[in-house]
């Protein structure tokens, strides 16, 4: 439930170190280390390929056609956050641009999620700003209508709580609680390990059905072979 | 409301030289400047990322499934147009492909804008023939029912007249009225000049909200900082 | 209508000569080759461009969130085959990352064509797996309910028979059926040559209107030119 | 092109008489007497099934999120008009209820065909307020960004001018150009006579391959029977 | 893989004894009788609620904006038949109103199930004709590209043969091989009584978890109740 | 952030009364009510129209292709309560049928919104069980893979708590916080007093432009009306 009007000036961010831990793993590794859960819709794709990205979030509550309160959270980024906006209804403007994104770096912001559109692609590629999007439209925004900034919001079917970990690359984008940020860094390490271990042994030709002992459990399933 | 079967020779295109000034600015820029109107709908995207052009728009009504008048409208093309191309109905088949565009680009066409799909991608690229469509498909069309060549059309949601300028980048496709292009090349020039300026002003670390003055009126609109 | 439960190990594999004549054409080539049919649906999408294979054909049923048959199907994927994998429901969970790819190359995969979600798209650009998807999603997957392995089946809207012929680019993913494998390599080639010398004339400025003498049709078919 | 922040009162409406013989049509019939052309993309459905009518087009240009021009609209309805609304980017609010429909019938509107959103359905289909539309929401909007009324808008793919006359049913909503009405009646009516003939020989198990005498032209194609 | 310009008069159909048997059981139950396989997918919808039938497939290959092939399957029809037509590409455009309707039912058929739009619905619904389609859109169609009658072919999703039941009701279509039909009859049969009695249990209170002895392996699996 | 496994037995669930009082405004009247906030998308929709119902929250939070957890919810429902199920993925699949149905009506729920599929909607709608779907499907679901129950959890873009207020309408559905029920409640019960008064307005002809006193604001914002 979303209030409205409300500028939240004092929020707990994650723990820097296990932020700064999370960044290698990337999306798929973590959600899988917090047992599958957090990860936004597959909308959401980076403007360009190669961005992997982890910072704490500050969240924004934009209403449609409107970006007024990006503005607004300017003010509130501080360094190594990532701004995560959401919108009160389906809407694909391009609610950010070059501008924006020139007055975020300068405060120290890694990178925007938004459930919206985005516009001056390129010239963010060349800047290397990277925005996770579920549009590119060239449809500017108006600023007339309040929304909220660091309140808990539904991004792209994900919560989020202000201060909570994003991680984003190519795959999409996860969110990490962030009471549980060094918890799943490390298992996310644990699990980086392990697969490192697998890699090599499948790359020499070993199965999957051999390496996770599934050979039994499927003949149990029922699983038929046919010559 | 579209006419079948007709070709129209003798089209009114906008003045090349304010064609030419529209180039740099791209979509959001020459978008804005003209009031925010004309934009194409965000499912329109261009086959590789970089590309950036103006020039006079073609226009062409397809049927489905069905590229003939393509063919009619390469001999309606001079150096420096755009063809703009819809379909009377929803339909991602492969229009175009690399042998048209050797065509196109031998009368002097820039690029594609369709509202349907394209193929030969990989081609096109290497090429560096620009287009923009809302599917990528290898299915190829028959040659088989007509439709109009140069009449006034609804493309991507937006109204195109022959002549009409089209601007195209990575942010998606915006019409500028034939009659207007100079006057909006000279709004463009404008706003990009105070572009400029804001951007040293946002990267030296000053916000929106102050360089915008919009202190006041969000505390008019009732918004709350919490601490 | 699809069998549960099974694994058919001896499967007719198109003729490996055919395969490789079929490389160099592509998709669109391909498709019109074998009279415009086979053809995958456009929302099938290439994780990186300029990916370009042909292979024959190891086929996956899923369930929806689960990619246990995935490893099933390693075990019988021959040098030169392609997996193409689809699901008993619409779904874009990740069900392919880096480890199966790791895998699947080792047992002589060329890639993947899968009608649902893939991850870890970084590494596996990286490593050059090239991977035809409607979807990118880190969301990972059970493995708990029995599909199939090597039944035909229907994946995007072509029907795919184990061992039929996948070609794949960035136009999309044609199957051709083992049996007319090498017929269609010979089409492709008749077309192919055809295409050269038309090009050539297109460049020149030769317009299709009159190399494709469609002058004549164009008029009886009512098309009105207006001065 | 957009002009915004106008409203056009002197509209030229289609001729009355034109109007009413066009009801008893319906869209498909009408669709076809004119041409194939005008018709709204299939996304505009109605709120309740059966309603069938016709009336001249005041068309609004709306903001996202934000209905301040329906109420502005509401006074240059006239009675037998249909308002037309379009949105200035795809947004699925709810723009309209049962109080503007109380407002709109008052002043002799006969309906509304709207490229967004609508609330308040069930009310609206007791009061038999007939809406065509693309989503129903109940997320009202605001009232703080201009629009237009009465200017040449594209509504789902159709471009509509103010006076224009609006067809709509069960099947969708087509637009008659205000100068054609009366010649589309007449054609109409004569595919109308045309078609209670042709459905009694249909019915009386006449094959439409002789009715049509499509058998010759069909083995011309190539068609083979196979037995 | 399709064949074109092929017309099949002599197709096997299933046992009509087995598809009368067929048409209570509604298409959840015969899709649960037959292993959960041969669904269309749930884009296919009655275009109005309530009807519920069974028969036997004659087979329909369209081309988009293109219903020739209707009118050549009109021939094909025999009493007890169900009309399945799919497109060569994707395609909203009407191919099927209350004329060809008149005919099919004059011939014997049961309704359509087409993957692509269908109009005169209202009509098609005083009729009691059903049909489950993907789209309803007026826009009409040509007669000028063959595609064939009565071979193998993908409709929404599933593989469909001349003669296989088609079983469709307010829950979708699902596909029944000829040589199963009266096989799945019998299995439907059993499941249904079984429902019976599982219905008067849970109706009197009993919850599935004991019903279908849940609880043990629930617990096995990890569930944790909270209090 | 979700927890899977588990199941909370102990939820505190709205003021009945408030509850109660909710269920005539309706579902655009209670958004409005509590400051447009808390709609679920508008993908939502009644699989019959008419029902209008309001009841307390059961979450219940599933896997793709599995309802394993709706069985498992059953025993938590008590008089008054409404269903509200999520899936930790995309998913269409008929997740709930007539007998889940005849359970849940048996331990006293009034309905059920899934952000997923449902199937037996003949029977649904004659046993006139309301539910609220993005989808009808008749694809069956397993019962192998662990969700929760009763979590907060996030239901077509709204975040629900258990016992949070639903309600629904053939407007959509929309969530209530539990603590501001009664607050809603009499927020609801005023705009519906004021609206009373304005409908009879409206009926009468005056316009939303004065009544609103819309005019000075309009002219300010640069209104021009050409005659």
């Amino acid at each position: 439930m979303y209030e409205l009007g409300i500028v939240r000036r004092n929020i707990t961010r994650a723990d820097r170190q296990a932020v700064e831990r999370l960044v290698p793993f990337g999306v798929a590794t973590v959600h899988e280390a917090q047992g599958r859960v957090g990860l936004m819709q597959p909308t959401m794709r980076p403007i360009y390929p190669g961005a992997q990205i982890a910072g704490t979030a500050v969240t924004v509550l934009l209403q449609p056609g409107d970006n007024w309160m990006l503005h607004v959270a300017a003010e509130q980024i501080q360094e190594g956050d990532i701004v995560v906006a959401a919108c009160t209804s389906d809407n694909t403007d391009g609610f950010f641009g070059d501008l924006l994104a020139t007055s975020f770096r300068a405060r120290g912001a890694r990178g925007l999620v938004i459930d919206g559109g985005v516009r001056d692609v390129k010239v963010l590629t060349e800047m290397a700003f990277p925005v996770w999007s579920k549009a590119i439209s060239a449809k500017g925004t108006v600023k007339s209508t309040l929304g909220s900034v660091n309140i808990p919001l539904v991004c792209a079917g994900a919560l989020v709580h202000p201060g909570d970990v994003i991680v984003a690359d190519d795959d999409g984008v996860v969110v990490v609680p962030a009471a549980s940020a060094a918890r799943t860094a490390e298992a996310a390490a644990a699990r980086e390990a392990n697969e490192g271990e697998k890699r090599a042994k499948l790359a020499a030709g070993v199965l999957g059905l051999d390496m996770y002992k599934m050979r039994e459990p499927l003949q149990k399933a029922g699983l038929k072979y046919i010559d």
